[in-house]
């Protein structure tokens, strides 16, 4: 048996919990940032991973190691790119 | 000191919270589309941030810009497409 | 009119959800993968969107099919690879 003031509590408590669901998770977001280097290797910045990278001399020949480092394949490459992203808290 | 009805308050609350985190966190999943255009630029929608970028031509380098738009930098380029992403409120 | 035990609830839940809300945010964090393959496709794993691909003989031209498959479109391409992202919740 639930006494009067535990199913108040319960009550309220779960129209609190909803009401917040979705201001909560309208501020978990994408944010991203490019960086670049000369030469094969590009490293995104600390708490970003890497998502796609681009390459000098028209270059599509590329991996990502360690997950947050782009490596261009193709011969004395000039430069290199890399995509990085995060899921970050915005507001 | 702490009344019982307060210790009553605080264990509903923690309980109910608790078992609403990961339904809330398992609706905070990342969407993705794909844009292209002729042309050497392609534009993520409102709301989505490119990740990567592909060109015509066999061509693999570019950039991105504004973080929505993604540009292709070999000569005459035929087309341009964006890989375009955001965290979305599913279900 | 609010009861003084109404309010006493509100309050306390007020509280706990919003403490609730950095811990819960900071675990639905971006986590990524690559996959690669002989021949023009690759393929994300379940639950992973394709962000970029990369393509073998430094083709950049590429497309991504059902958001979670990478098609490198160069003439008899070696390989391609498959960039692969999703929200995940950690820890």
């Amino acid at each position: 048996q639930t006494c009067i003031i535990e199913s108040l509590i319960n009550e309220k408590v779960q129209a609190a919990v909803d009401s917040k669901v979705s201001s909560i998770l309208t501020k978990a977001q994408l944010t991203c940032t490019s960086t670049s280097a000369p030469g094969a290797d590009a490293f995104c910045p600390s708490g970003y991973l890497a998502t796609g990278c681009a390459c000098g001399m028209a270059c599509g020949s590329w991996d990502i190691r360690a997950d947050t480092a782009c490596h261009c394949q193709c011969a004395r490459i000039d430069w290199t790119a890399a995509r990085c992203c995060k899921v970050a808290i915005v507001g």
